[in-house]
Order: structure tokens, then C-alpha cells, then sequence
């Protein structure tokens, strides 16, 4: 049986064979205990690569140079910096951009045009360069250091997101793994997603674009901390096929064994970056079935999951039915007032359009988990969406408005 | 000269002459100082009638109601109520709407398919026909009734919003006089905005549709609380002629003039909405200029003024320009970030997309305002548009995310 993905709890980056990776602290950003802010992820042959960034028009140099050479669906690794995102910094973030690329990598022996660059944190202050430069020697890449790696992205996320699963091609053990870093913000800066994925599979290229972009369309893509979109959001994907196990192509049961497994990667540690958004005491996740396209059941979802008036009902455990409706109506998707049935954690709150008895302090009571899962059945259609939030509290407003700058 | 737009600052719905209107209370809201809930705006001639309606797909039987009957370009009244939204209701709601304008109808001596319906409140909740019946003979309307009409409309904003203005079409004086409610929320349910304007103008039908369109376009559609949309939004505007001032149609230069003062009682109320939105401290004006259309400036403009992010920012005082770029670069609108330059209260702060040096103490002190006004020049096109919005405080959160069912 090839089809059985097992997670391995205490994975990183570098558990697929032939990464390596390490990080250190230059002094880009001021925060956090034991801070790292400069990482190195690499792998020690060619891989093949695949990424998604930001749709922004204001992107970082850091995302437009990394864009451009993953165009070639070839590269060693990547150099991250948290603590600066390297945007809006007019020309010379391109030049900082390539010349961070090129030191890390002449300290890794590969060609520059090999080495992609993500940066994350304040928007508008150039890369201090002198620190990097001086810095970056103090790394040291090994196959133990996906976890230091993990921790360098972080701004003010509390603790580092990371998952990773394997499972067999023809008996032959491959893995899937990934960090990320969450929705936090510094500074005059906002949430600034990325996300790192390896793996030893040997991946037609093809497969290993088009599996990321389906992905990241069902997880990353569907999450929502305050709907705003960062002009750093990077996904990236490394294949370098050191387990030695078959090519794994679209049309073998093993591509969709992959396919299965990076979207299991995706969703757990999307479902982490809603889990810590700023301010969050909740995650919410929002699912959306009977759409007429799944374009309809997104739309749907991720306008309830993003609704400012649906994350603070939600923090103040209130069943505020009237809100969710409101959300699926403007969010554009078909629907028709009398098909429709709600449900909070299972129980169903609304049917055929009409507000059904309930027991309200029994569904309250129930709302004051960790978890809240919101259910809307179009009846209208086949197709089913499902997006995350996290509930919106006043801490939320308390850090994102306190004097930064 | 008949181009001066003059402001009436007591003026009402029934300033224009031949409208008159009344309110009571019949116990379909328990908050507010001697509150209203249910009121009566009438012309005591048949009067041209335009109408724009929320885009929901989640719809009170209200607005449907009124927008069927709308689109016969001629009516008498509307009636209101606050309490209540009529959504979400199954049949019952269409029912009720149109018993409520039958009983309007009566009153008033008029065909109910002369008669309009709006409700704003609870979402889910049926009306409570009874008290309506029961009430609405306690209504007296008059030639004095606008304010009283106004304070009918109410949910929880803290005071009423009117704006009135006069000018001369050949020598004769006419107005156009309007009043709206906030994006207050109560119960379950969110921000419904209405607006109900009056004109004793003689208007040519077509030009009054089209010009409230492009009002509405430029005024209501470019204000955001907190990015949700309504199952109830609905703007009237009666034009009855009373005035007897001669007919106003596009071709004369009293068509641009009529465009003009509509525009301006749109915006003074739509200002007046967002400046009393549920715990903001501030209004944020936000103009894009040099888009390559209307639309990208509108897009533009409306994603600043509706980030949660920005919102947050300044209310905080923190001249936060990143995430102002963010709020640009993610709205879809073409720019390059190397032509733009952003200003706030008329103090550069960004100029050909890099950060400029200014005296940032100056800046916050400059911010701590009751109105912030942000600039951001694409310098790509000739194109401009207006935004407005309101910050984001912690009362905010609070307020709605209070147990309320």
C-alpha cells in the first residue's frame, strides 16, 4: 500500500533527505527570546522547484528576484531574513536582493541564479546589508537544522509552525515537510506570510507546479486573519528526489498519493497561521457545501471566514446567525435565501431559510472551545469549500494600533 | 445666476415643498431615549421615484419590495421602520411588507403600490405585525415631520443624519433634502444603512436615476465601517415637482447643477455615517488621484479606507505608510510602485516610492485629529476618487462581539 501518509511529529524542513539548513542572528529585528533572523535552506543537489506569491502590485524586490528564478524550475535553495521585508525600498531592493543571494550562495558553493531570497517584517526600511554581510558566516547548515531554520522566519508569531508526513512510492519511503510563519505584524508593517516546503520525492515538474498551485488554492489561499494581503507572501517548494524513489508523474496513483499529502502539509500548517493570528482566541473554520462551482463555494467561504462582524460574534461566543448570512450574501456566490441551512458545531441553527428553535445557551456554551466550525448547505449544488479564520478580539485592535513607527 | 448651492442646516425631508412625514413608537425597538420605530414620508402629489438597492444576494422582503415597485419610476411614500430588518424570514417577510405598506396606504389615502417599504434591525426575526397594525394610526404627518421621520429610522447611532440644500432652476428656488442612519448594530444582526431623500424639483425620470446612481456610485458605494454589507441598504430619492419650478433634464445646465447638490447631500450624509460608525474615533478621508480610470481610483481608494489594518493604524496615531501601500497594492488597481507618492494631511511622506525624510513627531501630532485625510498620487493617469472610512478601536470589538441573543 503506497496511499497511507503518516505524520511525523517532530519534523522540519531538513527530514526529507539531502536538505540541509541553519540559521543565525544578524540583529535585524529587536524582539522575541533567542531570537534568529537570517536562515539558509538547501538542498545538496539540484532540485526541482515550484513557488506562489503575492498577486499585490506592491511586492517586495525579495519576491519579484525569487518569482523570476524559480521561473526556471531549478534551484539549490533559499536565504530568509525576518525583521525586514525589503519592500518599498525603490532600487535598491533588488540590489540588496541579489547581493543577499550571492553571499549565501558563496558560502554554500552554488551558483546565485541557484538561490532564491524571502524576506518578512518592517516595509519601507532597506535591508541593512552590513549586518547580513558580516553575519551570515556565523551559519551553520546541517540536516538537524530545519528547526533552527523554522524559527529564523518568525516576527511575532509565539512559536514556529512546522509539519511534516512521508509515506511510500513502489516501497520506497519519501517525505513531505514545511515551515511557516504566521500573521503577526511589527512595526509599520503587516502579516506577512511564507511558507518553505522540501521534500526527497523525485517530482515531475509539472506535477510539483500544478499539485503546489491546487495547494495552496485550498489552504493558504483560504485563510483569513484581517484580510489584508502582504506584499511578501511567498509559498516555495523544493523537490530534489534523494530518496531514490520512482519519478512520481500525474498519471501514477503515487501523484495522487503527492497531491494528497502536500495538501494535507498546506491545510495543518495554514490552519497554524489562523490559530496564531494576533489577538485570536478561536480558530474558525467555515465550510461551505451544494455550491453550484467550487469558485461559488471559496467565494462563500472566505467571506464568512474574513467578515469582521462574524470574528467578534464568534469572540464574544455569540450564535449571531444574522451575520453569517449577511457574509454569504454579499460574497457574490449563487445562492437562494430558502435552500439554505446553517449549522454551529453541528447544530443546526437554520433550515429551508427560517430560524429553527434551538436551545441557545446549549449552542453558546458549545461555541466556548478553541474550535468553531460553521457549516452552510447551499442545496443548490455539488461543490464544497472550506476556509479558516481566527475570531477578532480587542487585543487585535490594542496591537495593531499601538505607536510603532 | 443659477448654479448657487446654497446649505439649509435645519432643513428635512419635508423641506422640500409638498412632502410631509411623522413617526411613532410602537414597540418594535427597547433601546434609545424616547425612541421612534415606525415613520411616514409622503408627497401629497404622485412623485418621480429612483432607488438603489443592496447587491446582496441575502435580501430583506423590504427591499424587494421596493425595488419592484421602484421601477414603475413613480410612487407616493415610503414607509420605516427600525427595530426589525424583515430578512431572513422565509415568505412571511414579503407577507408583512406588504400588509405594512397596505396600512401605510390606507392611512395616507393612497394605492399601496404607490407606497414603498424599509426595515433596519434584527436580522431572523419576523415583523411584529400586531404592534404595527395597532400603531401606525398613531402617526400624524406633516409639512414638520422630516425630523421626527429622521429619529424613526435610528438603531443604535447617536444621532440623527439630515442634509439639505436649496437653489434657483430659472429663477425659482427648489431643494433637495435627505436623511440617512448609521452603521449601528444591535441583536444579531449588522450595520443596514437607509437613506431617504426628497426634492421638490420637477425632474426629468431618466436624469433621476442616473444622476442618483452617480451619486450613490461616489458617495454611499465609497464608505466602509468595517467591509460588510447589508441585507437591507436601500437609497430613495422622490422628486414631486411641488415647487413649481420648470422641468430639469440633462440638456440644460440646471441638470448639471441638480447633479451637483445631490451629489453634495450624498456625501455630507454618507460622511456623516462613517464618522458616527460603531467606536470610531475618527473619519478618514482617502483620495486616489492619477489612475488610469474611475474605477481603479475607486478600487484603490475604497481598499485603504477599508483596511482593517489602516483602520487600526489610525487610531493609534501612527503615520503606519506600509500598510497603506499594502492596502494600494492589494486592491487590484494598476500603479507602479516607483510613480506613487503618498501624503497624509497634506504632509509628504513617500515620494517616488521610496520614504522621504519628515519630522515623524510632527506627523503624529498632526494625526491627532478628529479627520485624517490620506493622499496617494499613482501618477499614471488622470483619473481621482474619494473614500471614506472610520478607524478601529477597541470599543468596537467590544460593542460587537457583546453577548446579544
Amino acid at each position: 500500500m503506497a496511499t497511507e501518509i503518516e505524520r511525523i511529529v517532530d519534523g522540519s524542513v531538513t527530514t526529507p533527505k539531502g536538505f540541509v539548513a541553519g540559521a543565525t542572528y544578524v540583529g535585524l529585528k529587536t524582539y522575541g527570546e533567542a531570537p534568529l533572523d537570517l536562515g539558509l535552506l538547501m538542498s545538496e543537489t539540484p532540485a526541482v522547484v515550484a513557488g506562489t506569491f503575492t498577486t499585490s502590485k506592491v511586492r517586495s524586490a525579495s519576491v519579484v528576484l525569487s518569482e523570476r528564478r524559480a521561473s526556471s524550475l531549478e534551484a539549490r535553495g533559499v536565504v530568509a531574513n525576518s525583521g525586514c521585508a525589503n519592500a518599498c525600498v525603490g532600487d535598491q531592493g533588488m540590489k540588496d536582493a541579489i547581493e543577499m543571494t550571492s553571499l549565501a550562495a558563496a558560502k554554500l558553493g552554488v551558483s546565485p541564479e541557484e538561490v532564491l531570497a524571502c524576506s518578512t517584517g518592517i516595509i519601507g526600511v532597506e535591508l541593512p546589508m552590513g549586518l547580513i554581510r558580516s553575519g551570515i558566516d556565523k551559519i551553520v547548515v546541517s540536516a538537524e537544522g530545519g528547526h533552527e531554520f523554522a524559527r529564523s522566519i518568525l516576527t511575532t508569531d509565539h512559536n514556529t509552525k512546522e509539519y511534516t508526513v512521508s509515506f511510500l512510492v513502489d516501497g520506497v519511503r519519501v517525505h513531505i515537510a514545511g515551515c511557516t510563519k504566521g500573521a503577526g505584524m511589527i512595526h509599520p508593517n503587516m502579516a506577512t506570510m511564507l511558507c518553505f516546503l522540501t521534500t526527497d520525492a523525485t517530482v515531475e515538474p509539472a506535477l510539483l507546479s500544478q499539485a503546489l498551485k491546487e495547494a495552496v488554492d485550498s489552504t493558504f489561499n483560504m485563510i483569513s486573519v484581517e484580510g489584508d494581503t502582504s506584499t511578501n507572501d511567498t509559498v516555495l517548494l523544493f523537490a530534489n528526489g534523494a530518496a531514490g524513489a520512482p519519478k512520481i508523474d500525474s498519471d501514477k496513483a503515487s501523484g495522487e498519493t503527492f497531491r494528497r499529502a502536500l495538501f494535507e502539509v498546506c491545510r495543518e500548517l495554514a490552519k497554524a497561521i489562523v490559530r496564531g493570528g494576533e489577538g485570536a482566541t478561536k480558530l474558525i473554520e467555515v465550510v461551505v457545501e451544494g455550491a453550484q462551482s467550487v469558485s461559488d463555494a471559496r467565494l462563500a467561504a472566505r467571506s464568512v471566514a474574513s467578515s469582521v462582524l462574524v470574528k467578534t460574534a464568534i469572540y464574544g461566543n455569540d450564535p449571531n446567525w444574522g451575520r453569517i448570512m449577511m457574509a454569504l450574501g454579499k460574497s457574490g456566490a449563487e445562492m437562494q435565501e430558502s435552500s439554505m441551512a446553517l449549522y454551529i458545531n453541528d447544530i443546526c441553527i437554520m433550515e429551508d431559510g427560517l430560524p429553527i428553535s434551538y436551545f441557545k445557551d446549549a449552542v453558546i456554551a458549545n461555541m466556548n472551545g478553541p474550535e468553531i466550525k460553521l457549516v452552510a448547505k447551499l442545496n443548490i449544488g455539488e461543490e464544497s469549500a472550506t476556509a479558516w479564520g481566527c475570531d477578532m478580539s480587542e487585543a487585535f485592535v490594542t496591537f495593531n494600533s499601538a505607536y510603532t513607527t
